[in-house]
């Protein structure tokens, strides 16, 4: 079924539902999933509402110059989408294949309401897997003296795309500001740690080293302070002392995937707020 | 902070959402939480919100006539209740005490927001630890030969302190279709299973049996039908070979324990609707 | 590191374990997992024993003519095997693919130390992902009117690729009782509910209807009474009145291929042992 | 069932387990639960045996006399105990009470095998509960400005109470490295986070800020540097943007004493070897 999702976000006062819901209600749009939360430390009210789109007279452009002055009444930040134009996802990965095989093949299942537009890799290792799902592969090799030939190559390809949003399958190079800025809250990448714990490079070892009884996964949207940005997902697996480094990557892997492809999701289906480095997840 | 709980499910259709928020921003009632559920399969809809008790020019008797005719408009089953009136409530237990104990804890510790009026026991053997807490004990044992007399007395108890609601927490016995009847959905069992596995009795024995790997408890509304009222909550705890049934039993009652405190919880704040023998929690 | 693996079960009585290593440690075997356990209910005692290949002066079959008067002496079920050794697997499967799309790649990313010798299904449908990943494919079509014809050839297939152990990653066929008895406790079934629940078909509809908050796989051996032999693993995922029978079905096929995934790694690795119809599982 | 427990540590080689269950069978001991770990990457080699007292003819100290030279021979870091002999806790608490209650309902229900010798707390407030069960409670109070008589008490009741661990149930005070180093490995701490996240003071106001998706707890040996010792054992629930601060504090809790309770458990057990800052937990 197709719906139109309406996200809003403003400061919280009496009126915001009445006023929204009587502005659906006099369209007679059906409501077919409504969610708010008010947030008592910040004083903000979120929302979000998917309206089957066959209910309203209107398409996205009318909907949103009738909805301009509710907008700016509240003082609101908000955005409506529509579910029929599926978001165009650049991937990129690197060697390791378990992130990348998993949405791929939730892609390819129908699970994911996407386009996978391409793939970009440092490294020429999944080129088939890849083309198998008929998506296109390029292979953009990172050369560690100069990265910036690369990343211009990576934004010339993101930009041909035109990608709405960009996801990191474990791809373990550190994107430039610059990127981090134009595609804010847009870059979705999957730290194979339970941040904020082991921030940065080899989260297993590390972890192995503290003896930690519990591993874990965090998808985030990336900003340019490493591994800090707004949290979508986490997740964790038990283990013990039984398991070496290597048992721990194996687990870990697990939790990625999953973390990485529900913070995906959530994304996909404009389920995500971002205020203040957090986000509210509408699930 | 007080607040009015308004509960409302009626068929699903346009304009719900925002008849009864503009009845709320009408009065200026200033919404704290507001959840919605569409069921697509009974074509039902299922709302809860809560309201600023001191943002509202009304009592609790006055809401109900302003809001009788938008109940009848819709044909809704709808309740509203406030959060400074707390639930009385009736303990039942046997003789094991870790659900007793860890509910008398979180009354105690001002977790649970509610009334203990008394505890009904067919033994005597949680006198002592009922009674420091301040709570009234009553020990009505059960005659398995004739169990009219003792179900009569509970009857009575229960009548004596206007019980809102009854926990059976351990109780170890069935009541009496009648009770059942007069306390529709406000009798709340904790079975020691995942149910529907291992109804009835001694279900760590049925679940050691089978040899599953994991236990779990289910708490539920108490229906005439054994072991088949709609589930408020349910949680599993993982078990292995190692794990003989004194020890499925004892990693059980971690379980039971938290799983009866959520579900009496959920029903305490109002969060619980009943369809169809299945439950909306709203938490 | 090539590895010996020692699997023995015997009714328990002084002096297994000091027997058992001390063979090992006269021939210099160096031991690098060791599991043990005693089962109070039945009596019986199972041990596990990792040995280096290269500390022993053994092949297989030395080992196992200096092992056997020890087994005779304790009344031993015993195997050893040799982890260079790789099982052979013949997966079944129908249409759906998540099951199928994750264990093979496991497989290709060497996850899991198995052989696949070919992928048995009864409907077209996923020839290409296998064939991608350079398997055999063979097509079964079933009769319903009459099973006979194709469960003969998938025992030629089975025999003709020498199977160690078939795996029904969502085959959605049941095994003639034949093939059962043949491949005792090397046929792995992934069941889409958490056993005893939902025995049958269609267990996401039967978990719906009951309203249960949790839904779960079960990965266990094939016997010839349906769903009820013993179980290897299994795992639950929260879900809540939001969840529709499809989202319960979307969510259930992750923990359906976590459960069959980790059941065919403890086989794979020689970790299980059945007695009574139930497992136990040294992991 | 009375048992001797052996807790071996030593580097590995071959013949550990043929020498010890050798020793053990010569004498016919009759091994009740074996547990043994080969750590690769330290090269070390753990083991746990219990061992049925009526089976051998030792009291402890003739065992310790006939295994000492096993001990010599292999370099081990060894200790023999007796599960007849309950282990004697302080415990220490503050205001907070659900830690405290939890264990002491544990205890009077005979779910944890030990003595509690007497509470000690800072604050006065929970005396009633613990004098309900029959334990001797200590207030004393500590001097922000000279903390040191507080201390210099605490030692002498420790002593007095002749303690062989002492459980921090949300004391809420860090010891002086001088009470560390005396019960190295016999002081249990519950932290309030998922270490190593949210080191030191108010972990859930951190993970609010952090906008983290699961808080946990961790129960640790308590050494000189703040919340960095060996974790025995860590547990995580669920948050969301729902989750006020204070609605962490209270998830929380049943987090933390669950985590605190089974590290307890682990350790008057038996089950714990530290080794490197990190732990070995044979459960």
């Amino acid at each position: 079924m197709r719906t139109y999702r309406l996200l809003a976000a403003c400061p919280d006062r009496v009126g915001i539902v009445a006023k929204v819901s009587n502005f659906l209600a006099t369209y007679n749009g059906w409501i077919s999933e409504a969610s708010h939360h008010s947030d008592n430390q910040s004083g903000w009210f979120f929302m979000r509402y998917e309206i089957r789109a066959d209910s309203l007279p209107f398409d996205l452009e009318s909907f949103r110059q009738a909805f301009a002055p509710i907008g700016r009444e509240f003082g609101m930040q908000w955005q409506i989408g529509d579910s029929a134009q599926k978001k165009r996802v650049v991937l990129m990965a690197s060697r390791e294949s378990h992130c990348l095989a998993d949405l791929l093949h939730r892609w390819h299942s129908d699970e994911l309401d996407c386009e996978i537009s391409c793939v970009i890799a440092n490294h020429d290792v999944l080129r088939s897997m890849v083309e198998w799902h008929g998506i296109p592969f390029h292979h953009v090799p990172v050369d560690p003296a100069d990265k910036a030939p690369a990343f211009a190559e990576v934004s010339r390809l993101v930009a041909e795309h035109q990608a709405d949003v960009i996801v990191l399958a474990r791809y373990m190079q550190i994107l430039p500001p610059q990127l981090c800025r134009e595609f804010a809250h847009r870059v979705i990448n999957i730290h194979h740690s339970f941040l904020p714990s082991f921030i940065g490079a080899k989260p297993y070892h590390q972890a192995s080293l503290r003896g930690v009884k519990l591993i874990g996964a965090t998808s985030h949207y990336v900003t340019e302070e490493l591994d800090a940005g707004p949290i979508i997902e986490q997740d964790v697996v038990r283990v013990s002392h039984r398991d070496s480094i290597e048992e721990m990557v194996r687990l870990g892997r697990d939790v990625e995937k999953m973390v990485l492809a529900r913070g995906l999701r959530y994304h996909l289906e404009d389920r995500v707020l971002v205020h203040d480095n957090k986000t509210v997840v509408f699930d």
